[in-house]
């Protein structure tokens, strides 16, 4: 299979790479690729690089920032960094992404325990994920040519430990390349509409 | 108490002016308000209402706009329909509101069914809904001063079967009034981090 990831160079996106590269051709598209550059807060951005890659049967967006901070002091605009980043950027690369996935080709995108977890200063995280999950959920059903899309939620990567870690204390973390697995259950599997949690 | 309604016109915003007015000073806001007109798109409507209005025991959101429409047609313009409105615009009522809500008050927001259902043509809604109670839910962990946080989430209102109806085939609907007793649990209750489901 072709593979696009969008998000290569990420701890995420390393991992999907080298579990992927084995058995796919895989494309690694990220904000500084030399070959495969994209913005994922630019539709503009996004639509050049599906122009450029052409037809694909799986893109695996692993990508996307969110505001962390305390609820009491955020303003609108903190909120709208996860909207704009890691929400909108998923959303485009399956909008605009549809006319270039093959048949029965596969999304897989990203969102992460936060969605089910009591943490403080997540709630940017906490309403993205939830709206990733619902966003999928809802595309499950409509998307045309046998097209697929699951969500891959981890928790707290390993390696993300000292920066995220006092975040997540009491949360088990997980090496990347575990997280890797449940991306290549979206790619390489049939299911359409499920939430792979990693925790 | 001291009640602030906002998308007091709506459909369930008239239900909830009826049912909580007999026991709460209740002020209502909408966009054609002509005592207390708000657009829930522009943070700085939002910022001059609170100013009006100021210190309230409640604020209830039941309000905001999402696109309706075909998955494979869907422009991420469209899709921001939601984002901009129905989230952001309830977001923004929480986040400048806190400082507006006195001890203990509460906030009640709104999402809607289409968080759980498999229904064409609602993937905006479904995505926009699952954020607002994931926002709420990390947001009544985090809020001071006793202050509370709930969701109704209403399935088609039988008031809106004219238009709604199309979609909505096979649900059984509710009348505006029984929505609106899921405001009052939350306003005149002691809940936090709840979603009142009425299906």
């Amino acid at each position: 299979m072709k593979v696009l990831v969008v998000g290569a160079s990420g701890t995420i996106g390393q991992a999907v790479v080298k579990e992927l590269s084995p058995r796919h051709e895989v494309i690694q598209a990220s904000r500084s690729s030399a070959t495969h550059p994209v913005d994922i807060t630019q539709p503009g951005s996004i639509a050049a690089l599906f122009k450029k890659v052409g037809p694909v049967d799986a893109v695996v967006a692993a990508v996307g920032d969110i505001h962390f901070g305390p609820l009491t002091e955020m303003t609108g605009e903190q909120f709208r960094l996860g909207l704009n980043s890691k929400l909108m950027g998923q959303v485009e690369l399956v909008l605009q992404g549809q006319k270039y996935l093959n048949d029965g080709g596969s999304f897989t995108l990203t969102s992460g325990i936060a969605v089910d977890a009591f943490i403080r200063q997540i709630v940017n995280a906490s309403a993205v994920n939830r709206a990733l999950e619902g966003f999928a959920m809802g595309a499950a059903i409509e998307l045309g040519r046998g097209q697929r899309i699951n969500v891959v939620s981890p928790t707290v990567l390993t390696e993300s430990l000292p920066v995220y870690g006092p975040y997540f204390i009491g949360f088990e973390s997980v090496p990347a390349a575990r997280v890797a697995l449940a991306y290549a259950r979206s790619v390489d599997g049939a299911g359409t509409g499920e939430v792979f949690r990693v925790w």
